[in-house]
């Protein structure tokens, strides 16, 4: 009997997708960072995301850090398409055995991270779960964005530069735990760039940049040694690791000098760096990324 | 150290949300069965809820019926607001031994609730598990209501007549994997007369009816043998089964009775039936319903 391990990820969301209902009001279905629905002047963002012990963070994980990724990597979806957060609901799926003090941490956490980048938790819920089972927390919430600043997967042209902020690879020593969703930065890119296309990296720049190319009907080519790596991470590191939470975006070639000069004295802590093109050509082949279904446990 | 289990779930839920921020925006947060976000003329429902196997289904539940009770029991929670569905995210966690055949059948439930009820799937996330770790599915979505038609569970007053649909207790035997999201009767209802308090029964009606009662600072009274009950469920098992998911709402005694008289006519094959009052008194005391962390597993 065929299972989701044989089929891996993609071909799992699609084949589910394929059979479902649509409507006029959404502008954005399955596929993209987050769901956008038309909702008369304004665009909607609808995003749910979730993290699993044993998956997405290890049992001895601070539980502040963890309630932290969960609501941050939400919150670096709704900067993913040019948007903004709105309202939180959270699920918790427990164990009875779990400390009462390990829960509050973990809301502690949220609470942290919506202060600083803004949203709100108005609702969610917790479930218990057999003994033994991993926790789980998963995140649904709203977002906003407005026509001119939305951003898709789909947008991208052959010819664009194609950018990515920060440093990849290595982010299970930590930063998949604390780092920042890029919501200042994209308010700033949306305000004064027309971004072309744009996604966030979360299975690693191997697998989401084919991803966005293949999203927007073009190619790509990269030059591989100018992938921005963490200190001490290797290329296929930087490439494969994941969860580096940066944004990959693409812009056209024209703009690309002024947003690389203006960049530096926006935000001259956090690198930018143009890593290569989309094409019309067949893609530069990249192997490795994460796949829920098929990776290597 | 103290656990959740030792807590219960509604004191763990108050805790939680002590400290969160709030909004100007959010009409209803926590604690209803869903939470109302103000969004100019209209309001907007914002709900999620999962469903677990070992805790929500079984293991071998047809995966159908599961994918349809996934999705109906978000439903179920925008009627109890007065509301409609509107766009849906869907979770699930999975290990990578599911056969594919079961995820299919399972999309297959949630369309066919969805075509039938209203509501469409917008997005959503696939997650691995560890092997043997349960299969987890999480709907988090939108819906809509207008201000006319909004109830909530605080708006009970003393001397309200106290009205449940359907017969309670024994869901375990199947109901619960294929009931009716009360939607249809929800519209009339909220057309046609103003309703004070409603909520869904999911955990019981001995748990359920406190909540309503007490966030509504009523006591409330109840004549157990006038309990609807399912073919062969006690009272007891009436009051403590769970999973109903049918309407438990408030009315003004004056209206009770052109009620009753309008319901059979609108709904013959769907009893309504008068269990109660609100009061200004103490409660009388219900004990039973499920509590997930502190229920015998």
């Amino acid at each position: 009997m065929k299972t989701v391990g044989d089929l891996g990820e993609d071909p799992l969301i699609a084949q589910l997708c394929g059979g479902l209902a649509v409507s006029d009001e959404v502008l954005v279905g399955p596929g993209d960072d987050c769901a956008v629905i038309r909702d008369g002047r304004t665009l909607t963002l609808l995003k749910t995301d979730a993290v699993v012990e044993g998956i997405h963070f290890l049992p001895n994980a601070p539980a502040k850090k963890v309630g932290w990724k969960a609501v941050a990597r939400v919150l670096s979806d709704f900067a993913a398409m040019g948007g903004e957060p709105g309202e939180l609901l959270i699920t918790i799926a427990l164990s009875r055995e779990t400390p009462l003090r390990w829960v509050k941490e973990l809301y502690r956490g949220m609470s942290q991270c919506l202060e600083l980048h803004g949203g709100v938790i108005v609702g969610g819920e917790t479930t218990s779960l057999p003994a033994g089972a991993p926790t789980m927390i998963s995140v649904a919430g709203r977002g906003k964005v407005t026509k001119r600043r939305l951003v898709t997967r789909s947008g991208g042209k052959a010819g664009d530069s194609v950018f990515v902020t920060g440093r990849l690879g290595g982010s299970i020593k930590g930063k998949h735990l604390s780092f920042t969703p890029r919501l200042e930065e994209v308010a700033w890119l949306t305000e004064n760039f027309r971004l072309r296309a744009m996604m966030d990296l979360s299975d690693g720049l191997a697998k989401d940049l084919p991803r966005l190319a293949k999203m927007s009907g073009c190619g790509f080519q990269i030059e591989r040694d100018q992938i921005p790596r963490s200190p001490g991470a290797t290329i296929d590191e930087a490439l494969s690791d994941g969860e580096d939470y940066e944004l990959l975006f693409t812009i056209s070639a024209r703009s690309a000098d002024r947003l690389e000069k203006e960049w530096s004295d926006r935000f001259p802590k956090l690198s930018l760096t143009c890593i290569g093109s989309l094409t019309t050509e067949e893609s530069d082949s990249l192997s490795g990324g994460w796949d829920h279904f098929t990776s290597p446990s």
